[in-house]
């Protein structure tokens, strides 16, 4: 009568804790699969802004004497930053695609999440440096500044503005998508 | 007899279990605390750099028909971004660091870790295309743009572009110091 009276609570108290260890196992389990998602998300994101942005120009119908007849992306440093900077982070969260799958299937892995996490928060960096950079940029050709006697160059060259503006959702909205992706790491971490 | 020998390997597996949960314990505290100096080097970086953009002018000391004779940081929507941005990263630095120095008394909190990941990667966000979005505009300044006819300021405003120059440096430091706080939090989190 004694032996199960000594080793029930400790049982028991494994049993709880296996229970709880499950548990934290199979939201980890559900949160990589959400990882996952995010990330493909994300790729798509930027893939999109870096081609779309890649991809602009405009030549207009008419030359001029000095005039500047064709607008290109790569007129201007900070868009050809914020193709590169798309590139990378499309690149890195490809690369990272294969390590998200195994936190599926590893749930439990520690020390690869929290190398994800910097990574992670570095691209985050680079994407939304990028992002905003040529956002100064479409935001000064759009309005101009006349304190600068900088003019607007979208009343000559709308399409092109049409596009490198429609460029910058894809890689705002990625910088969301990796903040979540960030936050769900850290969540994940905590249940380890 | 049997008794010790029947107590014996939970006693040892509870205690080697709480020496590791000690250590990851101690390493937290130690976690905090370099969390804690960084916050403080933040806010000065984010405060420094916001009071070097927004007490920025110059004054040429010529006057001249339908010319430009004083540059202010507010004559650039960007540079009020960055100022702003800048003053609200502050702001929540030094809103943080009360819940830091609870960390350091209580190294299990999980919660508000959480939390502190979450803001602290949406303030990283926010200082990054603050800080971004003032280098785009300082290197235009510095260079201009001949394809889209925007010239360079900074031959006439050399100080005022100095300033506006060296106030980047305080707000990219707060960048990399932010990375640096995220994964501390990101290895404190594993470590509960």
């Amino acid at each position: 009568m004694s032996s199960p009276m000594k080793t029930g609570p400790p049982e028991t108290g494994e049993a709880s804790k296996n229970e709880s260890s499950k548990h934290g196992s199979n939201l980890n389990r559900g949160i990589s699969i959400l990882d996952l998602i995010l990330r493909v998300i994300a790729t798509i994101g930027t893939l999109g802004s870096s081609v779309a942005m890649g991809t602009s120009n405009q030549t207009l119908p008419f030359s001029f004497q000095s005039f500047q007849f064709r607008a290109e992306y790569n007129d201007l440093p900070m868009f050809t930053f914020f193709v590169i900077a798309n590139s990378i982070v499309c690149g890195y969260l490809v690369l990272s695609l294969p390590l998200s799958i195994f936190h599926i299937i590893r749930s439990s892995a520690k020390i690869s999440r929290i190398i994800f996490v910097i990574f992670d928060t570095v691209m985050l960096c680079l994407l939304a440096c990028g992002a905003s950079v040529a956002a100064s940029i479409v935001y000064l050709a759009h309005k101009g500044n006349a304190n600068a006697n900088w003019l607007p160059i979208c009343q000559q060259f709308s399409n092109f503005c049409q596009r490198i503006s429609g460029s910058l959702i894809g890689s705002f909205f990625s910088v969301i998508i990796l903040i979540l992706i960030i936050t769900s790491s850290a969540v994940s971490l905590s249940q380890i």
